[in-house]
């Protein structure tokens, strides 16, 4: 029989392991394991969150990614328990699946930093469910003040809020004011979207702090350009449901809203702390596990942890081994860096130490504008504007999986860059 | 002030209505309120439902496509009673709204023949959530099937069964049939889709009843050649979580199946009810409000009711009145005749009797096959097949609201036939 391979997870870093375990080279059978249905291109999920695409547009059913990929099994469930003595994983339903290599590429959460009672009037954006949450709400809340006839609750019903400065903060954010600008004005009679205003509360003294110092001004200027007022060094004390509590240089303050998004925190699977109870491995402060330079789980070589969940270090030779960011090239690169060390395993050979190659960093901001930090063999690249647009725009599609959605998702935004329209306005819950 | 028209619904007639009421000629300001944001152009939501379709390709913002029409406010809220005295109407959180005129345009939903405790294990089909809860179940049902061990089990899950022989079970039990042929299979490792069987449960001696006996036969020949197994003359007399209960000519037959739908009765909307209260007037068994010539309330001419929840009958000279089928084209000529009426009223000339032109009758069973019966000025024009199936194309796409959706729905489907794939197939919810 040949080695069980099963790989927890269908993100980046599950299906490119999988993917790297085709072919004549890898003899084994793999079974993929998700909680979804799908495999979701997790970076343009904001657009899905603000009604640009529409879901199936960046998420394709993982069993058709691995159609062609005979030794791989497509299956449904959610792993809740790992034994590694047993070689066994137990789903929610109580089935067990066993395993001679286990692949662990669970991926992160939201992080409320011990604050779980906000989630409800913050929702984070990780998954389908959360983007159609968010759009409910975005587009809820001007249904509410065109129905609204006190002008303090129609300004507050009309004020957005987004908590966190990282790319997802700064996209939603450069999106909601685009939308309240562009797409919504002339569809109301009694309020005017463009009053709409849009928050934007980060913790740190700048926007966007993987980038360099000088693209973080420049993305604030840009989000200021688009109306979107940016709070730094502000934390949020309370989140309640009329809206939030901040504290900055200037004292406390009470932001009124109705839709404030989440994009602050995040947090390791809590499969994290499953593979813990299970190997005695250790996790770093956001839950993540502490993983071997080979990706293994110190004393289990037969367990690689990759992705979000994984606390990785980069292994470049000649210098000092650096933490891997939680990004999608990240986790891809580790998947197929796992895929290769298993199969070196199972050859007998010594297994290499993770290398990230680090392409660079990108975020667009609206319209027109984005920023962009690349590393070139003679060194960084780094401009923004419309360039920067235009380069984020064809490397977003470019990466995009699967050739229809590429082609759709261009479409969409060809439409909405000459209409201003936004096709996925669409919500099914009753108010 | 200018007269108020309030217009309860955005469906075909709501819709209708509210445009026919624009341009010079109709000095009124509109009120149109529904309880989704959005009109939903029902003919094609089976195709949502069976992941063929994604929800913003049928579903288009009803204030977006009010945005030039200036008369017109849209609000979203659900109505919930009328006051035929005070000219208001209530909302379901308490607000009132005031009219000079009332078009109640509210549409039909389930009708379970007070069998209520079905709907749970046998959803219906008429909303967006509707359609994403049918999808998740065909989809689930195929993913449970691959992890089940058990043979029995096994094929219960994989037998599907749509209760009612009229176009929606039709065309669900047709596309039931062709994914399981055509699209899935190669992507499943366990399971061989094509196993999968689809049953379609008719009280009736023929599917279609609406059209000629021998369409009914050849739509009834084409399931059949799609695999799909037709009940005809079977009563459902029980349904649960596992299956269902049908009498037959044959006697009682239990059917297993974890994925029903339901497909089969229609009742008018509640409002009907709340009408009879406000005004005395009279429902018919489905609830439908019987309505006067010209569509207005007996004894309240500033009342209209049009479209599903209308039992309405149409006038063509020299003819016996007839009953008003419950279809699109029916909604939508009541929506014109109601603000061509309503602008008579205003200025002070008697109504004129509703007339129903009727187009015919078209209904597609899958891939390359449909059938049609169209009324010329020459004589019914009947035909299936292919030809019938272009034709249904054709018309569906002529008619979907918007130009967007009409090219995008095109290309689905072009990609759709080219490669058997369906893109929508994808759910957001956890198992």
């Amino acid at each position: 029989m040949r080695p069980q391979v099963l790989i927890i997870g269908c993100g980046f870093g599950g299906l490119e392991a999988a993917r790297a375990l085709s072919g004549a080279g890898a003899d084994v059978d793999i079974t993929v394991v998700d909680k979804t249905n799908h495999h979701l291109f997790q970076p343009l999920l904001y657009q899905v969150a603000t009604a640009g695409l529409s879901a199936p547009s960046i998420a394709a059913p993982a069993r058709h990614l691995f159609r062609h990929q005979r030794n791989v099994t497509t299956l449904l469930g959610e792993v809740v328990a790992i034994d590694a003595a047993a070689h066994t994983v137990t789903l929610k339903d109580g089935a067990l699946l066993r395993w001679d290599h286990l692949i662990v590429a669970a991926g992160a959460t939201h992080s409320y930093f011990g604050r779980d009672d906000w989630a409800r009037h913050a929702p984070g954006l990780k998954t389908l469910d959360d983007a159609f949450e968010i759009r409910r709400r975005v587009l809820m809340a001007f249904e509410a003040a065109e129905r609204e006839e006190d002008p303090t609750r129609r300004a507050a019903l009309m004020q957005f809020v987004v908590v966190g400065g990282g790319p997802t903060g700064v996209e939603l954010a450069g999106t909601l004011a685009e939308i309240a600008r562009h797409t919504l004005p002339g569809e109301f009679r009694r309020i005017d979207p463009r009053q709409a205003r849009v928050l934007l509360v980060e913790g740190g003294a700048r926007v966007l702090q993987a980038m360099p110092e000088r693209l973080s001004e420049r993305a604030r200027e840009q989000l200021t350009a688009l109306g979107v007022d940016v709070r730094l060094n502000a934390r949020v004390t309370g989140i309640d449901a009329d809206g939030l509590d901040i504290t900055t240089t200037a004292g406390a303050e009470r932001l009124q809203s109705h839709c404030v998004v989440w994009a602050a925190g995040v947090a390791a699977s809590p499969l994290g702390r499953a593979l813990a109870d299970a190997t005695g491995c250790t996790l770093d402060r956001a839950g993540r596990v502490v993983v071997e330079p080979d990706l293994s789980l110190p004393g289990h070589a037969d367990i690689q942890v990759i992705g979000d969940l994984a606390a990785a270090q980069s292994h470049l030779p000649g210098r000092e081994p650096r933490p891997v960011p939680g990004v999608s090239p990240g986790a891809k690169q580790m998947g197929r860096c796992a895929a290769a060390n298993l199969q070196r395993r199972l050859r007998g050979e010594a297994t290499a130490p993770f290398r990230y190659r680090d392409y660079g960093n990108l975020a667009t901001i609206g319209r027109h504008s984005a920023v962009v930090d690349l590393g070139t063999p003679i060194g960084p690249l780094r401009f923004s504007g419309y360039a920067a647009w235009l380069f984020w725009l064809f490397a977003h599609v470019y990466f995009l999986i699967g050739f229809r959605n590429r082609f759709v998702v261009l479409l969409d935004w060809a439409w909405a860059y000459w209409t201003h329209d936004r096709n996925a306005r669409v919500v099914a819950q009753k108010p």
